[in-house]
């Protein structure tokens, strides 16, 4: 009698053949990766980084995760991780200031130069921003300050709570300028119109703010109403490029990074237009880079279309220095935004821990590489955050020295009367 | 008899003609000129500006120097007043300040970038230093601070006197790189090398001094051994590019300037060799543009051969930016070097009236030219004074904010351990 042959165990004959593969694979990552001291993890396959002892395991579902890392980390890590086809096993942040750092000094995707060059037309410019922004309050509430301040707080020292270093933030910006009573500012991008609304409350200014997003526009207008203000501060449902008058002071936090290079010299039109020649002064606060570099393909794709962070010399370069504004004053807050993401990273985390992040699990895990990268990309120096204060070339009005910014007082003296 | 026809009397034939051609050259200047609001003088003509009243009067002795104004006022003013043929009735730097403000909008010389684009080879780079600084300490001991720093002073108010300013200065620098008993320092450019032997006798440190002036290295020598610094401080007459080895901070105050943007790359390498990588940190103090310009023509010409002030823009871009050193912090002290440089005048005014300026006219008129149009050049904003601080990318030693350099103790607390 002719026995069947028994089918072949293939988790038995090929178990190695495939262990093969995944080891090959993870070693080719490694050294892509190298010096990162990452672990890589696939199947029963494990790999330690060419150097230094792993301070976090990358754990793959699927070996596709594994090649697209392989072929080009900053495009496909971001989705992988949001579809959970990789785990970090470790510290989070530790594990992506250790990618960065590996990365930031290979060279950039040959082709990223494309992304960046799409001028924003102002439509465009409104669909980005809606695409972000208009997430819905609540969202953003669920981690922010109570004040709803979206970008680098001011911790005067490190243990400062997130709610008073986003106020000292306000004054920092208000006192480099030195805004006095009845002097008149506008805003470019003002989000949930708290500085707006604190330049009016606490130094007395007449401020127009200018910002896309309706919903937070509406926001602004209501609390504005709701504390008295509005009759000093006038909310405005536009782009900056609809700013016209004459203004003591121009601010802008946040928006920069956002217009896109082909606009800077558009924006310091609009800025040097609005300001006025003798007396005026302006602050942009904006994320930037040491060097002129795409941002992360990614963060670009599924945080903030459009966006740009530009090197201080592309500023000065192309916004400022066409219309002759002269940078008074520069101050480079890195750390401090490391410092914002950890807050409000901590405060997301527990949101999430007590299922108030609404929406699908790969929007949450989205959320959280997002936040998480941005420490990682603040620690390590991808990332800057740049205040500069500057004033038309000519103007005599900047202060003697910075000392007053650190003295009880107003802030600095702009326009002093000259002895 | 015939009577012999008298010589027709050609002063007073001519003379109206004379005059006609004299107002027509000076109403082509002040056309040329305005906005400036300056009268010019010719013979017996006379032409105000076309609107305002005048603050200062051109009293011209010849057509030539009124013909050079209108051809090129950039290229031919130093000359001419310098030989005595253009004279200033009224305050000399208002005239000058009118003049620049009026200049700074036209289009500059159109072959003027061709003075700047050959780079300073080593020996060029000599060569432009011995021009200027080899002219004899005896020289600018008139007419500077008794230590003879020869850079922008730092007044903590506008009454301070220049010696304490440039101590002030001095400290203000050591204070923003926060240095520490013990510490290595290298600067580039140390003039009598008044800064390195502060650094050492002030704050402990240990100081390589690069300068390619001989006459001022001797100086500096015999001053070190004097005080007895010689064993902390080394002075090396050579070329910045000589710099070997890592410090803790590099220090370069007005060397910058006269480096040539072709050698900025070059520069930003030494910078980046000489830094420790996690510690390290620099200081560039420099004269600057609001946007890239070449440098007044007659100036480079007569006083600084070679010399390039550049927007900040290309200091980040060139120098910074291809060795990813990241700014920290810009301050410009524009207002201080026009104070400077009226101490520096009045100074230099009383050693000439009291006939201790020796050499000719033309000199002591030329270098007058030079301290005042300087001074209106810092007054009008067409030259600016920045002080870059910088670290390279990552490193995490920078100072929490700028607060301890307004506060009493050693200034800004670098690489503190982090908590």
């Amino acid at each position: 009698m002719a026995t069947a042959r028994p089918a072949p165990d293939r988790s038995l004959v090929d178990a190695p053949a495939v262990d093969k593969l995944d080891g090959l694979l993870l070693r080719r990552l490694a050294a892509r990766m190298d010096p990162a001291r990452l672990r890589y993890a696939l199947g029963r396959s494990t790999v330690d980084p060419p150097q230094g002892s792993p301070v976090a395991t990358l754990r793959f579902r699927d070996r596709r995760a594994v090649l697209g890392l392989v072929l080009d980390p900053e495009e496909h890590f971001g989705d992988a991780y949001a579809e959970g086809r990789i785990e970090i096993e470790g510290d989070l942040v530790a594990a992506l200031e250790a990618a960065f750092c590996a990365l930031s000094d290979a060279p950039a995707n040959p082709l990223a130069w494309l992304y960046t060059r799409v001028p924003n037309s102002l439509r465009r410019a409104r669909a980005n921003v809606h695409h972000h922004y208009d997430l819905g309050n609540d969202f953003y509430a669920l981690w922010l300050d109570e004040q709803l301040l979206y970008t680098c707080a001011y911790f005067e020292s490190p243990d400062q709570s997130l709610e008073d270093a986003q106020v000292a933030k306000m004054d920092h910006v208000c006192r480099k300028i030195g805004l006095r009573p009845g002097e008149s500012v506008v805003e470019a991008g003002c989000g949930w119109g708290a500085l707006a609304l604190h330049m009016a409350r606490r130094y007395g200014a007449r401020v127009r703010a200018f910002n896309v997003s309706r919903e937070q526009v509406a926001w602004a207008r209501a609390r504005a109403r709701r504390e008295g203000l509005d009759d000093r501060v006038e909310f405005v449902e536009d782009d900056y490029r609809a700013i016209r008058g004459r203004f003591d002071a121009f601010v802008s936090v946040g928006m920069l990074e956002h217009v896109g290079r082909r606009s800077f010299r558009e924006l310091g039109g609009v800025i040097a237009r609005s300001l006025d020649p003798s007396r005026g002064r302006g602050l942009l606060h904006f994320i930037g880079r040491d060097r002129p570099r795409p941002l992360n393909a990614w963060i670009r794709r599924n945080i903030f279309p459009g966006a740009y962070p530009p090197a201080l010399a592309e500023v000065d370069r192309d916004v400022l220095g066409p219309k002759r504004l002269v940078v008074v004053d520069v101050e480079n807050l890195r750390p401090h935004y490391a410092l914002t993401l950890r807050h409000w990273r901590e405060r997301y985390e527990r949101a999430a821990a007590e299922a108030r992040v609404g929406r699908d699990e790969r929007f949450r895990r989205a959320w959280r590489l997002y936040l998480a990268g941005s420490e990682a990309a603040f620690l390590t120096g991808s990332l800057q955050l740049f205040q500069v204060v500057f004033a038309p070339c000519g103007a005599s009005g900047a202060p003697w020295t910075r000392r007053g910014l650190y003295e009880d007082g107003p802030g600095l003296a702009w326009n002093a009367p000259t002895s």
